[in-house]
């Protein structure tokens, strides 16, 4: 029997999505779509009538947004919120914001697709004189600057996502809170890959859907008993596609 | 000099402000005029190019929405944010849901008076049985039920206001963080109260108007230097007109 329920929704469409450039910590605002993709999200969870005690989510507004929406949604504005870095997108090196078909252009189709299909291989590094560099920014201003990410692959991305699996999130549901994470697509692989225990190719291979809640069930261990969307298949897999498509250069 | 700055927002119009009913704890969203001001309070903030390190706010959607666009208008959604009870509106009591004017025919237009603009008189107490009490709302379900409000004067509302105070945003200031409070009409009262040393009179007549973000400069024993709204005094004025209009029973 389950005993604990944790909820994760991955955020919607954003405007660099849209235009094929790689967004990393950038931090661009949902589109109109991503922002109908937040509120559907919301509607299957208040059609469930889930409640929460707590929500996590990372500090990139098109994450927060979606949170904004989902919690309006199932009228539940008052949670707790925690923003973490540490649930930031993947971050995305000197690729960030560029156009995925110019980097294609500029370095090779094939060698994009090391970046973007590998496990270990990080896009080139920001220089600390680049303005992308998290240095420049407020909000990562206090953190030490060999704890910021210059670049990252996945493998990067999944291990600094996981202290605050353990730190923040793990406590809050062994305390029996309810939680929602709002969070982005290479975040979430982490959670996943951790709570699944899934081999670092099959993660390559998940594609979590946009604004679909993923609800897992744990046991006292916090081992999943089972997880499933909230929407029928043909939605999730039609979201997936959406997604993967999205990713390619054109 | 001023060594710590501190910014009060109070939310803008509701849907209960604009039924002219006693909202108090009652959670209720903005009006689409409510969304303008709290959208002009953020343009306000971001002319004057403020930043913030944290926010505090009440766990009610009308002052929880008027935050979410003024980080939204100022760019600085990724702040940690704070959402505590005892920054909530001034509890109305048995009066909560009722007309402003029907009150009035009830129990008499000078009754309703005393209760409105008596600093140490409160409305009628809500029963435990009551739909309307605390205790059957998820988000106070963990406070003890002696620290749960049935009612509340202003005297009553600025005494729980206070701890907040101490405990959470003093210690924020004190750290050297910039802090934005968006809140009611009178737990800022409180607020307000408490850094200029107002008597109880003075503070009755004080209406701070919506939407306007109102600046604190502080010296290092936390002891207002000056403090100033961030429109000029011809608004300022047409907003508390509004304000103190919306009291009156019709």
């Amino acid at each position: 029997m389950a005993t604990y329920r944790l909820v994760l929704v991955r955020h919607g469409e954003s405007t660099w999505n849209k235009e094929n450039r790689f967004t990393g910590w950038t931090d661009v605002p949902l589109t109109q779509h991503g922002v109908d993709e937040a509120k559907e999200g919301g509607e299957m969870l208040r059609r469930q009538g889930l409640t929460f005690d707590v929500v996590h989510t990372s500090v990139l507004k098109r994450a927060i947004q979606t949170m904004n929406l989902v919690l309006s949604e199932i009228d539940q504005e008052y949670l707790p919120v925690n923003k973490h870095w540490r649930l930031n997108e993947r971050h995305y090196g000197s690729l960030q914001g560029l156009n995925k078909s110019e980097t294609a252009a500029l370095h090779g189709e094939e060698q994009v697709l090391i970046w973007r299909r590998s496990y270990d291989i990080p896009p080139p590094s920001l220089e600390e004189s680049d303005e992308r560099h998290p240095a420049h920014d407020k909000r990562y201003g206090k953190l030490p600057k060999d704890c910021m990410p210059r670049t990252e692959c996945l493998k990067d991305c999944i291990q600094r996502v996981l202290p605050y699996w353990y730190d923040a999130i793990a406590p809050d549901i062994l305390n029996g809170k309810n939680v929602l994470i709002v969070a982005h697509g290479n975040s979430l692989r982490g959670l996943v890959k951790h709570l699944d225990n899934m081999s670092e190719e099959d993660i390559l291979k998940l594609n979590i859907p946009t604004g679909i809640p993923l609800v897992y069930e744990l046991n006292e261990r916090l081992q999943p008993i089972r997880h499933y969307y909230l929407a029928d298949e043909e939605e999730v897999r039609r979201r997936i596609e959406a997604v993967a498509n999205q990713g390619k250069a054109k």
